[in-house]
């Protein structure tokens, strides 16, 4: 049976905005590897009332609760004496943890005052958890047939702690046989909607033992095919194939963090072909420019970008015809193709983007609404150029505007006929 | 009575350690602004059965339950279905969110799919909220005496749907009596230890009913001035302003969010004086210049970057000469100097700033080791030049370089004599 896991995260910083919950993600990425999952996560302020409440409740459904935060020395510190009460057993000087905080203080050449001493007094029956970093001792206990472990809230004090003594400990007790697998596609081009609408009508027969994520990570879509199964681990490769042939250009690669960007994935490619790109930007303003050069190496591939916010600097920088600027205006097939000949000539590089648009939230017209924008793309043998409206926010729409130059020069490099959504 | 709000947060990204949990800290903002406060935080992942059962338990213990995520067009996306379980109602087709849909993808000139129209489908009884830049709108239902509002997992559409409905019609229902206040001063050129040393030395008759809190919002400080009773709000503004003028051109505004950049307090200065700049980047590669552009208005200050990545782009786009670049390098006070002038003679801007540095991981010396970097700073009168180390990773670096850049302009623009910690 499924071992069930219970998080207990407790301290006023987590519920008052004060501090970012970073340690769930420890927890998490700890205990997968061990193939246990957290199945209910419950933050708490520093009230006793509530944690011993919720001790109670949680340890009743759990096999093993983890409890963070609380066993540091001050006053709203509270760990230890709750869950003494929540178990109904004495709160007694522990000589172990005693004698860790006697350690301590001594390698620090400092006494041991009231409020660190407090660390030592633990529930009875209590079993001590090392920890070598830190003031403050784990310790766990058996309640309601369930392991209650305490844990420190400092992040590296807990990094430390589960990795030295509680993944040991659980691996022996509680370990599952590892059938849970995931893989992950990082896209670009294709919503989550149509993503979804293509699955569904492509593999009616999608397998029940894999089952399909989304994560938005903007600009980028990430595709998981989670399994937890024997049968589904069998499975997951050869359904994984065949979700790579069908989604193609689409797929950036495997591997995406929070900041990624499409560059992420163009530059290793441009590096890899000995190609250089420029940039002429208008209504990005050098975010394209920024992104690119991001991404360390850059300078294999990248000379220059040309940052031409007015049309002064558009045919001074990259010899737009300033008839041509007059006649169709700066947010123009005419204009953006222009400009990305100009960039072309005057960096010398293989490919080129230039982009000039309205990125609001004044500016636009009947004609050319805020969310309008022309981008040019190509090489020395070719330049296209098309328009897109984008009517959102403003820096979202600089995020947008790059992320999709970015991919056109992306899916001619990778010679793909297979186009984006957003060009549907 | 204390008002009682819980927060239920889904998505198994959030259970996996997929995805760091953000929202909540917009959710205690929000709330904190009107008095309210949260008691109880609960994350579970996408489990229909885990999730009605945590929204019976919640409701009944709740004024106010906040769900938040699981709004989407997908699979895994089951707030709708199963809040409508949890209080034994159907699921239907609501006339306003399907009108939201249509009009939604009719602005993007896309069809609506399945899965999108899936987003349309509310509880029986449900109340829109509106949702002004995402597809999924979100909605409340009253049940077990407690008002269950849905709200979307994207952090902007939550933010943006938080401020403009969910805060004014709770202040109406639920809004507290205020002995809270919190002021807020965003800082940049001092560090954390640096403040609190400084405000130590000068205050030390700080009173007790005012806590002082910092958040670190890089590259941007916050300081927070916190009271909880009566005559902590009498004080607070006495102390604010004492504090305002200590800390004088370190003081950036009082209105920061995790997005913020010093462009946006330098380019409101500059719209404001009428006078525009220009940046020549080398290390930082459009940075600059990107974050001037994110700030709506920049084009009236803002007309022309130069991205001058290699050596031979600094002569042949800012005439840079090849024997300055020849002998003391690109990474060099000649160098930046040469730079910010050319920029300034280009783009006939007001003020100019140029950088040039190494970003690393690669391209040390041990004269100029990564991290290393020339700012020069100025106008038409005079521009000067300073060499900092900034041993950080590539992208960090890139982004302290930015801010110090804007921040040498920005304490010119207020004829600031106060210079910044950073070049004490």
């Amino acid at each position: 049976m499924k071992t069930k896991v219970s998080l207990l995260l407790t301290g006023s910083e987590l519920m008052n905005g004060d501090v970012t919950d970073t340690n769930s993600v420890i927890f998490a990425e700890h205990l997968n590897d061990i193939g246990l999952s957290i199945d209910k996560k419950v933050t708490i302020g520093d009230d006793q009332d509530l944690l011993a409440i919720e001790i109670a409740q949680l340890s009743q459904g759990s096999d093993v609760l983890i409890i963070n935060g609380g066993l540091g020395p001050t006053v709203d510190d509270l760990t230890a004496q709750v869950l003494a009460t929540a178990c109904s057993v004495n709160l007694v000087l522990h000589q172990q943890a005693h004698q860790h905080l006697k350690l301590w203080a001594e390698k620090r050449k400092t006494v041991l005052n009231a409020p660190n001493l407090k660390q030592a007094y633990l529930p009875e029956n209590s079993t001590v958890i090392a920890n070598k970093t830190g003031s403050a001792v784990g310790f766990s206990v058996e309640f309601n047939q369930c392991l209650i472990i305490c844990t420190p809230g400092v992040p590296s004090e807990l990094t430390h702690m589960l990795k030295e003594e509680i993944v040991p400990s659980l691996i022996k007790s509680f370990s599952a046989p590892k059938h849970n697998e995931i893989a992950r596609l990082h896209l670009f081009g294709i919503g989550e909607s149509n993503l979804q609408a293509l699955i569904n009508s492509t593999f009616p027969d999608w397998p029940n033992e894999i089952t399909i994520g989304f994560r938005a990570a903007m600009p980028i879509l990430e595709l998981k095919l989670i399994t937890c199964c024997e049968k589904g681990q069998v499975l997951l490769p050869q359904w994984l194939e065949k979700l790579t042939s069908l989604l193609d250009a689409h797929i950036l690669g495997t591997g995406a963090n929070e900041n990624s960007t499409i560059a992420d994935y163009l530059v290793p490619l441009l590096i890899e072909s000995k190609q250089k790109i420029t940039v002429a930007e208008s209504c990005t303003g050098g975010l394209i420019a920024s992104q690119i050069t991001a991404i360390a190496g850059a300078s294999a591939i990248f000379e220059a970008g040309f940052v031409t916010y007015s049309n002064e600097m558009k045919s001074k920088m990259l010899g737009v015809p300033v008839t041509t600027l007059i006649k169709h205006g700066a947010v123009s097939e005419a204009t953006v193709l222009a400009m990305a000949q100009g960039a072309l000539i005057n960096s010398d590089a293989d490919f080129t983007i230039a982009v000039s648009g309205i990125a609001g939230p004044d500016g636009g017209t009947e004609d050319k609404p805020v969310g309008s924008v022309w981008i040019a793309w190509g090489d020395k043998n070719k330049i296209q150029a098309k328009y897109y409206c984008i009517p959102v926010a403003r820096k979202y729409f600089q995020q947008v505007v790059a992320a999709r130059s970015l991919d056109l020069i992306r899916r001619m490099l990778i010679n793909s006929n297979n186009s984006a959504y957003y060009d549907k």
